[in-house]
């Protein structure tokens, strides 16, 4: 799914959760204009298939709402490539850890709908002026199943060792952001099997954000025999290179600014590869001395001025298996990631502005640059 | 898939063995008139696209080839409800465990092919004679892939913790026929995911006789979202209630007529069934008495006329969970099922009918019977 929570933790089951999580996305439907709104799969299924029966396309956009940029560009993408667009809206339970708080997760519905009616307005504007071929798909179909639609047997396990219906992809899935996270794969591989069987689409649309996400989506459509095709759209970024992310919003102006030092870190190994460099310590060497420069920086500054932060790993991988890589292979290239933790600030200022959660929560920023094969 | 095999074990991994059934299986393709062959997934799609979009309906059968007149009555269920039919035949090694020898599987290709034409005959001429409602279909295409189509990725596992792309459907796949085979169901359900994902088939089409295979793929079909619908076929039966199998050569005629056994212990605990009775006790003990009265019989005789059997397990289950009843209930029913093993022959006569390897072959034989709810 395009977006992950990270840093809020509480006790909660994925079990428990449901009922919740079912009741409030039922409560909060408010019927949109320019597509239709599926809870049930039998409906969608059938404009699937008149749809198909009349040649037209489909490109698949799943989320778990909380729209930003990046889903945006996902779907402008798809637009170009297909006259359907279905977007899913669903919080997975199954992703979720027990210790993760599932409950929490940010609904929003409302704001959610309104975007994609915007997106629908603009791809008309888009077509209307620059012609068909730039942007002909249009948002049709949004698919927000109710918890029991998507888990109709028994109720999902957040257990690794728990009982379930689960596509599973090894060792893949426990590789990077799998390590901490033993469920979330799983989750993952599961839900998208389940909403790629529902929507039938022609294309599917991943953010080279997750790339890990990326890998084992492409793998199960390939072992799987799913007919679709994986498209993986780039990284939106802020101007000066911040990936965008939803959980930005609880960064505020300081950890954004020293939160930066993600990309940086990933941008001073990719310049390394570029610049011809092969190795594993060459390359990993550059964006370990760039955080451990702001690191150090940071240490230097008073609680009130500073931000820490973690790096949780940072990966030279290769781009198929994830396995670390000590040779980059000039001919394959590589995925560069990362996972840093931003603490919370230890002291505010008055009138700081501190962001979502008044700077309290610790926020898990991840990020990714492959490096292309040189010619 | 609607054979499994059981008796003939040596040490052979599945991994190791996919060489030599892609190179079997590809050197004895004859093709067939009245239908096309198809080795990999593309050409197969493009087929399935056509016949959607000419409002055609494809009924699906997946075999491992060795067709016998059970395969047939599914096809046959089949051609009444679907315009086209595929079929696969592809021996499955992820079904195997890493003791069961996938490389000895029968491989039947010209046999199956030519079964499948006669087949195709035999629906025209029935349409020719009852009329276009009782047997429209025909068999349209034969999916007969190598295992680098199917498992393109790792080289599959078949170790309980073994790496690779698996559908697990759990605590399902542990219960009787899983208790014994630890890796056979995730296998199952991971191939039937990829067959059901290459044909998108309307409807498919599994036999009672496997009947804890038939409570995982609708399983697997309503947590997965797969749209097709799943049709079980009652079990094809010799004129004295022998269920049909693949295995049955190997029995001769001695172990043929104690083996009847199964059946008799099924129908005596049916009929207490029906009789009124709903514990566990009263409907298993008839099961038990019956083969136990058998095996007396049996062990008073001499060498050279006796066959020796042992009872696996008899189970009174329910029928979606296969969790073991303690009481029937009237109002939903029951699911009795049984494998006993029978021994090979101790000693045999000249010219006595042994079967297929001489009556030195273990055979495992499998049975059921479903207890319908009582109005």
């Amino acid at each position: 799914m395009s977006r992950s929570i990270g840093g809020m933790r509480s006790f909660s089951t994925a079990a428990s959760s449901l009922l919740a999580d079912a009741t409030a996305a039922s409560q909060s439907i408010r019927q949109p204009s320019s597509f239709q709104v599926f809870r049930d799969v039998p409906q969608l299924r059938q404009l699937r298939r008149q749809l198909l029966q009349k040649d037209r396309t489909v490109g698949f956009v799943p989320t778990m709402g909380a729209l930003h940029e990046g889903h945006l560009s996902l779907i402008r993408e798809a637009a170009r490539e297909n006259t359907d667009i279905f977007v899913s809206i669903y919080v997975n339970p199954t992703q979720f850890g027990v210790t993760e708080d599932l409950s929490s997760y940010p609904r929003t519905w409302d704001s959610d709908v309104a975007k994609l009616e915007e997106l629908n307005k603009e791809l008309a504007q888009t077509e209307a002026t620059a012609g068909p071929e730039t942007g002909k798909g249009r948002i049709t179909a949004i698919f927000a199943p109710t918890s029991k639609v998507m888990y109709p047997g028994l109720p999902p396990s957040s257990e690794i060792e728990g009982h379930g219906s689960f596509v599973t992809i090894t060792p893949l899935s426990s590789k990077l952001e799998g390590g901490s996270r033993p469920v979330f794969f799983r989750g993952v591989a599961t839900v998208c099997m389940k909403l790629f069987n529902a929507t039938t689409p022609d294309r599917v649309y991943f953010g080279q954000k997750d790339v890990q996400q990326t890998v084992i989506i492409k793998r199960m459509v390939q072992d799987f025999l799913v007919g679709t095709e994986v498209r993986i759209v780039d990284t939106a970024r802020e101007e000066d290179g911040l990936a965008m992310s939803s959980r930005n919003v609880y960064l505020g102006a300081r950890r954004r600014a020293v939160g930066l030092t993600v990309y940086r870190s990933l941008k001073a190994a990719a310049d390394a590869y570029q610049s011809g460099k092969t190795s594993r310590a060459d390359i990993l060497g550059a964006a370990h001395g760039e955080a451990q420069r702001v690191i150090s920086e940071q240490q230097v500054l008073s609680p009130s001025e500073r931000s820490l932060f973690q790096v949780d790993y940072i990966s030279l991988a290769d781009p198929d298996t994830l396995d670390e890589l000590e040779i980059v292979n000039p001919t394959k290239g590589g995925v560069l990631s990362t996972a840093f933790k931003m603490a919370p600030l230890e002291e505010t200022k008055p009138n700081e502005d501190c962001g979502l959660g008044d700077g309290q929560v610790a926020v898990r920023l991840i990020d990714n640059l492959i490096l292309q094969p040189r010619a």
